[in-house]
């Protein structure tokens, strides 16, 4: 191979070819040239997917085998009305399997277990998108709200409803007017003493529920997130902050209930399948029974109480309890990106495009540098992210597994930070993996017959629902910044950068304790990266420490010293916005590669332990690559290391090419979901 | 403002606020804080939108007039068939007002007025993309082919009917085995001397025409790209190279003729108003007279002659009349993502969201600097790229007007190599602009009644027709590599790295004039740019030059390093790809600025050539800071420097922001075309 430097680097930081352990059995599986045989290139496949698979991996095989059939893909000739129906037969069918179970605890009447509850959903975004949203809201979000902030009465009434779908629910949050701000919704829920109900009313145009999944046709309930308003006897009825109620929509014909004025949001981007909609309501009045009670309670009297005297500490402990809709979300994107990528590098293996060095055929365009440079990263990021997901999937589960105290707090408060750091990363990944996709395969790309181009419609507002993605990543920030305290959430901008100025200590960039692999890591290894050779893991896990470090130092200074100077404390926090930003997914990536760094540490497969260490080489050298300009401008990279980070990338490709389609094949993606006509036609 | 830097630099090279000219009436409209009149505001806008609109204004305005009407807009409700069968009924409603004459020379029919003619074409992407392509395929591909490959009997036979509609065609030159790769098409068109006939064959599966619009339903005629076989007497008959035919491919009743097979392409990622679809042919005879014979000919006992010696020459001859559609496709992309970008930052103005600094309002988002990050920037490379499109328009105009001698054959060259070039940055902008003006409107964003989502999945196939971006940006890197060398066209990778090898000498990256302006420019300045200002515009200037020079200058001599080494020849080009494909955006976006800084120097309007400035600045600002890590690794750009870019695009975007309504308003898109509910609704 002719070397890629415009200049000799003085040190060599390319990637070295991976040492052979010769007692090894699986070892020339995992060597980077010459050809695998199938049996070794078997076991290959089956030790990464293992791998990929984590935890719930029963879980995974159940769904793939039930899922392995191409009537599940959804088709472009429906009409909306046909494509709404179809999805909702599916549901059905899914719902007759017992699909829905795990998500609900067993004296609900569920089998309670979380872990598999998000796995199996995740699984169906290879099938179907739209599939995977209508399942999301009914069972997660719908029936998240009645299952987390709802008590025995709501249990009792509506979960088994709700897994077997003779109760069909909406989650009406998000209005017109407020998404990202659900503090600030309009509508409200009055207690009126009188009769003993609440009285919910769209108290604007703007307090109109919208984007609702569900809303336009099928949802017959919805859990409703309203201005609770209220007063103990004597008292001024005031607003005790935005809970959830429980509002009939729909009679059993699927006409408005009196007061309630359904609407369409019609054609969307993508998710056909899914009946988004609107609410308005009119003075509907439902018992007083329908508020989801776990938090926070209003006596017959009016008398307001909650167990959680702190109003945004309630608030947020009850927006935390919803935390499953985003992890499925994002590790549903996860699983698109990866069909996708599926789809495009295979394309890209059969595809051929002028002519070979020896002149008598075309060359398969996955063998030109420029197309692996466009797929073999993406499928690197995919795996790290995939890993990364894995882990927050299963300290979800845990943590509703163990007693609630103060370590749970804790450990919630930084996963609620975790899961919308990876929402965002992983949701933007998997719309720039699906636009490149699509672009990487051309024409043919573009025909739906191939899948990819309803992948690009479907996933596009994933990086906005359940949480936008920049609110996301300033949210990781904000909590890193002010170092997870308990009442600066639900602060506006420049409350937060006051908060932030008060600050007495340093702020640390690492809350949670460093895990056992890392520790390891970086004990044995030297502290002075710039010694160190960047293809040692220790030197990595530091560049990408020493960023988030440097970020989160540098900003909260930055913060402090305006804010000495009097200067308007929006201003201040408007000024550092894209600072703020880049602290929270500097943030996300750290944690990302440390997951990947223990799933290759955890992994039984030899061969397969090697083969991720290349790919996870790949993700650092094309994440470092995508942000040199910071790293040289704060001297964590040197000149000669970033040019030795370019040349890495061009070689780990080339490395990595031979094994594309065991990278590819073992995401373990049902062999039916990914029929694509241009994959036989080349 | 408080500053945004981390540590303070020692050069200031944050942009200055504009100087005010007292003389000047219309100054204060230039400043950038304070409120701008009413009066003022207006001016500005009108005298920025005549710079923008460039040549060819009263064709604009003369589309303008014609398409504000919200009934032009795609109707998602519509289906397949409906929304073609629309398609082509304001296809026909055009024809009626006169509009294809444009493009046709004046004694074949029409008004011979290129510039217009692409003009006029590039304002129907305001209206609905399905219809520009409809448009494109019919006046620009099919009516182009037989205008510029066609001789008299095909004027006369053609052209009228092409214009008015009876004659629909098709442009069938990609096929299911090659789109890149046009010279391996694997079609016939073989000579029979016995009849005088071609017969026109499908010699494979994947020698199917595909993609092709119109040939789904809707075309009776294809202009067909085909190996043309012949030898004269005694000669073995060969193939000639790929030339082009005039195919009858159904009856006036949409019946298939003899032979012939069309087929659907059926549901895209979007234009579904356009019918692209696939043409199998089995030994069609069509007459010899049907070869568009303008550069090639057989005669009567199956000679071949050309007037241009060399195959290669010849091909590129004759692909090169056919660039009006690579130069419309990507004027319509600009003109996609302008109007994307207008409903983004008019939603931005109104949509509000958290709490504003007194505490009694919420803010709206374009007043957040992440928003402004995320919209300004593409913002000015819309200004950018417009630009540079319109000076692209009118050299193709004025090439066509002046005698066929030696250089205009350089200047039709240049201009190939320009529009590739093009092609490729604005259509990959338009994607992503159109991307990022979804997720900045949220949820809205996601209904197809904002329009946005409709945009998104009809532009994603512009960064693949008429030019792979890939290949398109790899030509103009390999046509500067080569100094536009005369025969290097159509040579393989390899066989094109052997030549590079033996160039004697060295290779500049400037073939062309330098223009007056930037002449000018760079002899009043420093040519050290590392003393010289970064808000001079020289300076600017020398930093894109210096980037091209060096990119081209060190590829050449890796290139010839590898190959002296012996390498194999293709490996030393696949190694040295991605270096190529820097070569090629490199030139690409020095073009696009100089032709910004032409643009402002013609500008009439002081305050309007003040504000361009600053939208230049934006530019040049945003694209240095996308490219950092390269000028720092190259040592072009300073570390203090880069930190002062950083925070100059943030000082920009601050001050750009009172303007930004002014600029989109600039832009000149019919109202009618810029319905958007969530804007009335914030």
């Amino acid at each position: 191979m002719t070397t890629s430097a415009e200049t000799t680097p003085p040190v060599d930081d390319r990637p070295k070819p991976p040492v052979v352990d010769e007692r090894d059995i699986d070892a020339e599986a995992a060597q980077t040239d010459g050809p695998i045989d199938e049996a070794s290139r078997d076991l290959l496949v089956e030790g990464v997917r293992t791998a990929l698979d984590g935890r719930w991996r029963s879980t995974r095989d159940a769904v793939r085998e039930n899922s392995d059939r191409a009537d599940l893909l959804p088709d472009p000739s429906r009409t909306l009305a046909e494509a709404r129906a179809h999805t909702l037969g599916v549901l059905k069918e899914l719902s007759q399997q017992g699909f829905a179970s795990a998500g609900f605890a067993a004296d609900h009447g569920g089998t309670g277990d979380v872990g598999a509850s998000i796995t199996s959903i995740e699984m169906l975004g290879y099938a179907d998108l739209s599939l995977m949203v209508k399942a999301g809201v009914q069972w997660g979000l719908w029936g998240g709200a009645i299952e987390n902030l709802g008590t025995e009465r709501h249990h009792e009434k509506y979960v088994k409803g709700t897994i077997d779908l003779d109760v069909l629910g909406c989650f009406a949050m998000t209005e017109t007017g407020h998404g990202s701000n659900v503090q600030a919704l309009e509508t409200h829920a009055t207690y009126d003493r009188d009769t003993q109900e609440f009285v919910v009313h769209s108290t604007t145009p703007s307090a109109r529920k919208d984007y609702i999944g569900g809303a336009a046709e099928h949802a017959r309930f919805a859990a409703v997130f309203a201005q609770l308003i209220t007063g103990g006897p004597g008292e001024e009825a005031t607003s005790q902050g935005v809970h959830c109620f429980v509002v009939p929509i729909r009679d059993e014909d699927g006409n408005d209930l009196p007061g309630v004025t359904t609407s369409d949001d019609g054609y969307k981007g993508g998710l056909a399948g899914v009946d988004n909609g609107r609410i308005m309501f009119d003075h509907v009045r439902i018992p007083a029974d329908n508020l989801l009670n776990k938090y926070a309670d209003v006596a017959a009297d009016g008398t307001y109480h909650s167990p959680i005297e702190n109003p945004n500490r309630r608030f947020f402990t009850m927006l935390g309890t919803l935390i499953r809709g985003r992890i499925s979300v994002a590790a549903t994107a996860g699983a698109a990106a990866r069909k996708a990528l599926t789809i495009a590098t295979r394309y890209a293996m059969v595809r051929k495009q002028f002519e070979a060095p020896d002149g008598d055929d075309e060359i398969v365009i996955l063998d030109y540098l420029g197309h692996q440079r466009k797929l073999l990263p993406l499928i690197a990021k995919s795996y790290a992210i995939a890993f990364a997901q894995n882990e927050l999937t299963g300290e979800l589960h845990d943590i509703g597994r163990v007693a609630d105290d103060d370590s749970v707090a804790g450990r919630q408060r930084q996963l609620e930070s975790d899961a919308a750091g990876l929402k965002a990363y992983a949701t933007w990944h998997a719309s720039h993996s699906v636009n490149v996709s699509r672009e990487a395969c051309g024409g043919a790309g573009y025909l739906d017959e191939n899948q990819i181009s309803i992948i690009r419609g479907d996933i596009d507002v994933f990086t906005t629902f359940e949480g936008d993605n920049t609110v996301m990543t300033q949210l990781v920030a904000k909590e890193l910044l002010s170092s997870y305290a308990d009442d600066v959430r639900g602060l506006s901008a420049g409350g937060w950068v006051r908060f932030i100025a008060g600050m007495a200590r340093d702020v640390v960039a690492e809350k949670t304790a460093v895990r056992q692999v890392v520790q390891t890591l970086l004990e044995s290894s030297d502290e002075d990266t710039d010694k160190s050779n960047l293809t040692d893991r220790a030197t990595q896990i530091r560049l990408f420490r020493n960023r988030e470090d440097h970020l989160v130092r540098t900003c909260a200074q930055r913060l402090r010293r305006a804010t000495d100077d009097e200067n308007d404390p929006f201003e201040v926090f408007n000024d550092a916005q894209d600072h703020l930003l880049k602290v929270g997914s500097a943030r996300t990536e750290r944690m990302v590669l440390e997951s990947f760094v223990q799933a290759i540490d955890e992994c039984d497969s030899r061969s397969a332990q090697q083969l991720l260490g290349k790919v996870c080489d790949l993700y650092v050298y094309s994440t470092l690559e995508a942000d040199l300009s910071w790293f040289m401008m704060h001297r964590h990279i040197s000149v000669e290391r970033a040019k030795a980070i370019r040349r890495g990338v061009n070689d780990l490709c080339q490395e990595l090419r031979p094994y594309a389609s065991v990278l590819v094949d073992a995401f373990g993606i049902p062999e039916a979901l990914l029929a694509a006509p241009m994959i036989e036609n080349g």
